[in-house]
């Protein structure tokens, strides 16, 4: 796809929405891809409709199709359908309904178990497994791929959300699951057509010069930066009924306490637990 | 965007491509997003054209609208132009020279230092901020985010890398860019205009049923799927004229050895250095 000049508009709205200015509308390079990765929000109410036939296929084609480090494919993702496992999964993300509700549920993995058997098949030793690093990389790869699938699933019309949530117990998934040892749960990921209540408007995020910067990292404008913020998060969340809050009181309310962590607290040990040493 | 039935030809040729074998083709969902995300290669070898004006704006727009676990937008990035730094960067990468040949480079930072900057202003204490579990959320944050950045570049027609060799060095990287502590590179991401000539073919990928399990984990047919893949990356190395080499002697050779880490190895204790405890 090539870059096109659409009616300026569209990309003001799109800026305002996010950022509540469009100081470049019309400046910048657009297209419907970019327009569309724009207009993502979460979603976290769907139909009961079933996705269409291959369409877990197409999503995992997506997903693989994405960058990974040195082509070492350290993730999998296992689809749950049974409706028991679900609600468990619900349960351990502290009853997000949304994983019982929607057609597509999908458990992402890191997962360095595979070159694991591959080394043992050839009697060999990879001792490059047990780092921090290797762990990071086989995260990171599934991110990528992840964020792959949720792009080809908006461009179907679907809608998505990410379950970090399911990291408050990654031992119960393992047994769930059968996992080996060196694969281990790092996010879920629901997929379905949203309950049209259930669409929200687009999240403002932080100013663009908040999180980028030029030749170093600089601090001076982001005092400023983060109280026009606070402002526009916080008119967001009384437009939609939520409890009024700001950023700042979101970013303290969920990180004040090693309780608002909700057993997560516990995933260095978990880790160790199920096949990571994280040397 | 909706599913289109596009000529079942244009889908065959994608997961061919991708899998060697179409045995679904025409019979998934597709669309021109779905085609351009199946088509991505990485490029190491740009022309030195430089990107549109706002490309860099737009990247990042697109970046900061992927999800962000509970809104905390923990990572940032530092675009870097200065050649002499360029250099720096691309000897950190073991001399990777389209780190300098690029027009476009960014620094992709696991960042939870604005998070505790909020808090020190706000006399507040984070407890859940020194936990492995946060720079976790961190790391796959800065994923989601550059992976949006990645798939609205190729939608504009540039070509793009990650540089996972960053993390070789962190902490000369954190001194170069005036990183404050909670903030480190994770990756670096090159973008601009490839040369033709390193345009490569689409890479192959494990079968989707090495990757993807249902209701529960299975290696059954594991041994045979990686022996049919062996056989396609062997082929594919052949007609790049590189080293042959299957894909489970890449694995070896890429994890067999601390030596080849590249100084990785270090990471855990470069990242306490960094202000990142680990807990």
């Amino acid at each position: 796809m090539n870059a096109i000049d659409p009616p300026a508009t569209a990309q003001a709205r799109a800026l305002a929405a996010r950022y509540g200015t469009e100081p470049k509308a019309g400046q910048l390079p657009w297209n419907d891809v970019i327009a569309s990765l724009m207009d993502h929000r979460s979603v976290r109410g769907y139909l009961t409709d079933p996705v269409p036939p291959g369409t877990l296929e197409t999503l995992i084609a997506a997903a693989q199709s994405a960058a990974t480090s040195s082509n070492l494919q350290t993730w999998s993702v296992v689809e749950v359908t049974d409706p028991a496992k679900r609600v468990e999964l619900a349960e351990i993300a502290n009853g997000q309904k949304h994983i019982v509700e929607c057609p597509l549920f999908l458990v992402w993995l890191a997962d360095v178990s595979r070159n694991q058997r591959l080394a043992e098949a050839e009697g060999k030793t990879l001792e490059g497994l047990p780092y921090l690093e290797t762990f990071l990389v086989a995260a990171i790869d599934a991110a990528l791929a992840a964020q792959n699938a949720v792009v080809a699933a908006e461009s179907l019309g679907l809608s998505t959300v990410y379950i970090g949530a399911l990291r408050n117990n990654p031992e119960r998934i393992a047994k769930m699951l059968d996992l080996p040892p060196g694969a281990v749960a790092v996010f879920g990921l629901c997929i379905g057509y949203p309950k049209p209540e259930s669409v929200a408007e687009v999240k403002p995020r932080l100013p663009q010069e908040a999180v980028l910067h030029r030749e170093r990292y600089s601090t001076a404008a982001e005092k400023s930066l983060r109280a026009t913020y606070d402002q526009r998060l916080d008119a967001f969340s009384r437009r939609h009924e939520m409890a009024a809050y700001t950023w700042t009181q979101r970013v303290i309310g969920r990180l004040a306490t090693i309780k608002s962590l909700n057993g997560r607290d516990r995933l260095k040990d978990i880790l160790n637990k199920l096949g990571f040493p994280l040397r």
